[in-house]
């Protein structure tokens, strides 16, 4: 059966960029199956990518290959990492890009990619997607063992947006994204309000602005044009306006900090 | 030889929506050849996304099996649908979106998608294309028979667009389509033109413009920016400016009605 | 193993022309893998077509089939091509858009595609792309002889941006593309350069404009926000500014003439 492996990066698709690493895949695994998670991740958007990532892998068989490149440190020190799960692979940079969605899989082990000749024979300081993740992922499509790329590290980087406060009763977390339309996905998981026995109100602090919102299930359960909490498909609690904008209304934008409290 | 399954839908590249589709896909069917048609469908316009579903399929090999999915009734009682065609199969809502392409191809028998072990274990009431018809899809592409998906249906939905109203010797069509070049499409195929035994010259009514164009085969068959009246490759009449923009000059936008009478 | 054919066009990714192309390929060659290299190419814009396919097919690997479509002429008298290079081949207008690509892998031969009936049955004058480079490329792909698609033919169109012109001391190039970052690529090679025996440093004319710039490896080699020359990863010289934008420093666009002397 053909391996797949999944591209999410912030190249956009104007550029040949993307088409240089799936030439380079398949000169190596001709058969692989290469799927574009997306590649409109806003420039160096490091949370926007995780997001992505977390949200699309569950749809994954299990041995999928998921390359991602949102790498605004390449070129310097940063480890190129390969982090194998209960579910599949991943590569990409050591910057949290890969933590959301690894740690939902289930971390097995993370490695260091640092065997050379596992590479294009010319690694630019510029473009470790083309050079140095595509050619790797595609030998481990061919059957390399994951062993074979470098030496188990420890300490992956956690940004922030991977690592939620508790404060007694109250939860810090932050906006992880806004979706096309203007629903506000937040990066505190089903598990975090479950733990802070919410009941079905929830309340919380977006700029200078104190919400009370009740937490659904649907955006239907609430009056046209009201706000309401969901814990959204992909497993995180989001803010949305029934058949309107959130993003818009409360004027929330990526990064953007919310604590959350029991109202 | 690899089963060939289409995406069209107006959920864009940016988010992983269109991914999740895929990855679903291959879950089931690990060898299908997956082609986006287009993810660039205006946000819920059935008439744009019927359109261009009925213009590319013609070009797909016999049992291409195509999904599309422009569905602002999405989570409400509208039917989910499986069209069986001489051609292929289509798979999308019961709100006109497969009715010109699957009409043009004949159409053999629809179904009411009810299996419910043919979806994925969580129906979203949000995405019926990664959680219904992508999963069914790939069935289908396994092997799976059209008649176990659920019970025969008539009477689909049959939206105004889709419906050429002739009243004696005029008829009365709408504007599917604006294409990048300002080229105004309508739903008048070829047929109901000869039908109408213009001859060469058609009189047409746009708004408050009266317009009195000869029917030509290519666009330069008029003078530089001169309109005329053509037949496009896909069998629809189109209104167009020879090197110009039609759509500017006549202010046509998707929708518009449009009146047909031998001048 | 899978035949790769890539396609470049200047289509965007909204219309469904490229999904019409890939229909008539899979309809011949079922087993083909299709790669996009890009479709956002400017319209007609002949020179940026040509600079994207230049740098993306040296990762492709040998035997792949290229067919690009930037045909501004489309319908009139200039020949579609078929030429075969030391590492694949490439099909598309003799506009000069193979012209640099294919001049980079060592020309063997070049042919008019003439055979009739490698082509669908009904050959638009407006979509060449799907009616006659896409289904002789998916001829190719199934193994049909290069020397089937018609005459050789010499003299193939080779437009200004694919003559430098070197008087004395001095180049005369021009910008063959911006990219997302603004660098400002030009026409001129690596070979070219070392062949003015410049050093490391370049005197360089923009509009009104004389730079003299040092010739770098990589981005950093100069202060933050300063200018320097450097051989880009594709083998072509660009104008960068350290985490700056050079082409609007320099208010360069796709097209203008750079003119290159010792300093």
């Amino acid at each position: 059966l053909p391996k797949i492996i999944t591209l999410t990066t912030d190249f956009g698709l104007k550029d040949p960029y993307v088409a240089e690493m799936k030439a380079t895949i398949l000169s190596i695994c001709p058969t692989a199956a290469i799927v574009d998670l997306t590649h409109e991740i806003d420039k160096f958007n490091v949370r926007m990518g995780a997001y992505m990532l977390a949200s699309a892998v569950p749809y994954f068989p299990k041995g999928t290959i998921h390359v991602a490149v949102v790498d605004p440190d390449v070129g310097t020190e940063r480890r190129p990492l390969l982090i194998q799960t209960k579910q599949g692979f991943f590569l990409g940079p050591d910057n949290g890009l890969l933590v959301l969605a690894s740690e939902k899989q289930g971390v097995v082990v993370a490695r260091e990619i640092t065997k050379r000749k596992l590479m294009l024979p010319e690694v630019s300081s510029t473009f470790h997607g083309r050079d140095l993740f595509a050619p790797v992922a595609a030998h481990l499509a061919t059957g390399l063992s994951p062993s074979k790329v470098g030496p188990e590290v420890k300490n992956l980087i956690k940004p922030v947006f991977a690592k939620i406060r508790r404060l007694g009763n109250e939860l810090e977390g932050e906006v992880l994204y806004v979706d096309g339309f203007g629903n506000v996905i937040t990066n505190v998981s089903n598990q975090e309000i479950a733990d802070l026995h919410l009941g079905d109100t929830v309340a919380l602090e977006l700029h200078d602005c104190m919400l009370k919102l009740s937490i659904g299930k649907t955006y239907g359960e609430t009056k046209l044009k009201q706000p309401l909490a969901l814990i959204g498909s992909h497993g995180y609690l989001e803010i949305s306006v029934n058949q309107g904008n959130a993003a818009e209304l409360f004027k929330a934008k990526i990064g953007d900090k919310i604590r959350f409290t029991k109202p």
